[in-house]
């Protein structure tokens, strides 16, 4: 059985199969080498996610563990108190905790799991106001449910712990708003992501995984390339270990 | 373990992960359902496929098999002998008897398997003259190295072979050529899909997996959908079997 590559999130991974999606881009990249299973659950917080937790990665499976695993939580934790969506907000404590939590499950999993902690993306808050004025018109909420500041905060105390836990994490927050027109470029209703979003995700996701030891490129191939078969003699190659 | 559907084919599979890729959009449109995975091999003829099958669904593992599987080859076959790709040719005979020998050992692997033959797609000849011109200049063969007319004939064998098996198949070659324009539209090089190929193909799949038994609308989500989650008791919809 070949490496699994699992995705944990929320809807930004749950939707990463879309087309331009981060996920099927990284089932492209690591194609004839890992599998890339989804397990995105859209509109979950952490506090949430706890109870999938022992489904999705028994400790007691006969199957063997996920090499790596992304936990992409928090877009829905940072939804203020008091707004359209607070039924999904958690305190930041224990957003860090939860994650704590998550990340301690998996390791007991599997030790050698190479974990990648991704901060929630960022806020734009003006385009989450008129997709809501969109979806809802009048009756829309006047102040945003989300703030970028706010998303900010969670995406810190993320890092923190992935420094702490001595895991891998990337800095979704920080690293979309180093381009200029961030707000319309990567993210479509100013909370998830367009392809170019997308295209962003999936660049560091490929270069924490290669920094580690999952590297797509250094990996062998499953199967000989079709250019090594000899078409006299196909069988051959299927016998030798390496191509 | 959710149910895994596995798509076993040429380089039409092994790319249908990359963006609006058919397989991408299966894996979209059973998220939280079932798994799919890609088994995809540029430049395979069936008779090479052979080599690969006791490996990807082997006969004696504690691992549930795929509920479903594509096998979706012919493209690489029908390369013309005498011509440029002759090395990946396989008279058309042997081709239905691999395929034969293909379905044979999946049902073997399991009885249940809703087994699709996907038939090769239709071949722009033009198309691949100009391609081969931008590889490779005025070395490029002045002959076409396939035909719409050859593929067609082993789109009738697999289309005949699903009928005496017994399994599902579809006729991607007839159905792409009712769409005026089918050479540009749904053929980026006059052989592989553009993502309009994509779409026909992830279409016409969901179309015969709905109408047999994997039908994602009526499959149960994995947990329950965020809104039915109490927040002030989040764990007992957990509890629950039917969300």
């Amino acid at each position: 059985m070949r490496p699994r590559i699992v995705l944990f999130g929320d809807s930004i991974t749950e939707q990463s199969f879309r087309s331009g999606g981060w996920g099927a881009s990284l089932a492209d990249t690591y194609s004839r080498k890992a599998d890339v299973l989804v397990r995105g659950y859209g509109g979950y917080n952490t506090r949430w996610a706890l109870f999938l937790l022992h489904h999705i990665f028994p400790l007691d499976s006969s199957i063997k563990a996920p090499a790596a695993t992304t936990v992409f939580f928090g877009a829905n934790d940072a939804a203020l108190q008091g707004r359209n969506n607070e039924r999904q907000h958690v305190p930041v404590e224990e957003y860090k905790d939860n994650l704590q939590k998550i990340v301690q499950h998996l390791k007991k999993a599997s030790p050698t799991m190479l974990v990648v902690l991704i901060t929630p993306p960022p806020v734009d808050e003006e385009g989450r106001m008129e997709f809501a004025r969109s979806q809802y018109g009048e009756k829309a909420m006047t102040q945003p449910e989300r703030t970028n500041e706010m998303a900010g905060v969670y995406a810190r105390q993320c890092v923190e712990l992935a420094k702490e836990l001595g895991v891998c994490s990337i800095d979704i927050w920080s690293k979309m708003q180093e381009t200029e027109g961030w707000q319309k470029k990567f993210l479509s209703d100013g909370l998830h992501l367009t392809p170019e979003g997308n295209a962003v995700v999936h660049q560091e996701v490929v270069k924490v995984f290669s920094e580690a030891w999952l590297s797509a490129a250094e990996m062998p191939y499953d199967f000989p390339h079709h250019s090594k078969i000899v078409p006299q003699d196909p069988g051959k190659v299927f016998q030798q270990k390496c191509w």
